[in-house]
């Protein structure tokens, strides 16, 4: 039991529009709105845009995913470089957002980057083009989401496990 | 008052995909989901897809919309030539559709082919582009939606008011 590498829980941090900056945006009402339709709706305007390739389109789908309940060992890290994606909560439900760094140009994401940010439970994301995520990690019940990315020719997803040796745990925040 | 044209309440049809065909998509979940992410999430996918005219590209806003409480006058319709829009509720709340035909060549919508749909509070809606559609009318509590549509140059709305001589009336389903 010695040799191995010791457990290294990440730090949780409040998602916020400033600190998601370099990895995309965050979907969430602000202040002064766009007053339309007669008064009668608020418009949040432009909170995050759709971002595809040349030969790609946008495309949505509900995803539907297991909630974690207890201590989660980090296992996966994937990509889309041809699109943006975007997540949206379709109840109030909080979830965690991994991300790590890593150029485009990169082949792999560097996994001393890696950062963990739990949404409030209204906040949706969108990850730029190209950047390491884990897949979504749903925390609270209510695990539906509308997500929006590209559609089209080409590979739009590269993956790289992380080896279990290196015991990256997220813990469920309270 | 005998002159007058008497009101007409909209006679409200259940949303399905079949009825909204001419319209748009509608967006729920559905049989078949994919299984991605190792088991961990199902993916209904590519329930709708985003449309947009060359120069322009896709955005997200959340709107915020009163609710009606009563019967309601309709007052308006209007279309978005250059692109889609859908509209997906933010927690489980239904609302009423109402849309009307006419070519997109036309300059108007078709008064007298105007249909109302009720959501079931699970479910969106994308508008084709072109769709002749009255703004959103919210229903339940949670009145927040994410909207996604075109951005870019040019004018992507054309309105039309409707005379209220026309007593074009939508009664609040229970």
């Amino acid at each position: 039991m010695d040799k191995e590498i010791p457990a290294q829980t990440l730090k949780v941090e409040v998602l916020t529009r400033e600190a998601f900056e370099p990895f995309g945006d965050v979907l969430e009402i602000r202040d002064n709105p766009l007053v339309i339709n007669q008064g009668r709706c608020q418009k949040y305007s432009d909170l995050t845009s759709v971002t595809t390739d040349d030969q790609g389109y946008a495309t949505m789908h509900i995803y539907k995913t297991a909630r974690i309940r207890q201590a989660y060992q980090l296992d996966l890290l994937e990509r889309h470089p041809l699109g943006s994606q975007t997540f949206m909560p379709l109840a109030e439900q909080r979830f965690l957002v991994v991300v790590a760094s890593g150029s485009s140009d990169a082949e792999k994401p560097d996994l001393s980057s890696i950062r963990c940010f739990l949404t409030n439970g209204k906040q949706g994301i969108t990850y730029h083009p190209g950047v390491w995520h884990h897949p979504l990690l749903s925390i609270d019940s209510g695990e539906e989401y509308l997500v929006v990315d590209r559609k089209g020719p080409g590979d739009n997803c590269d993956e790289v496990l992380i080896p279990l040796e290196q015991h990256l745990i997220v813990e469920v925040p309270k």
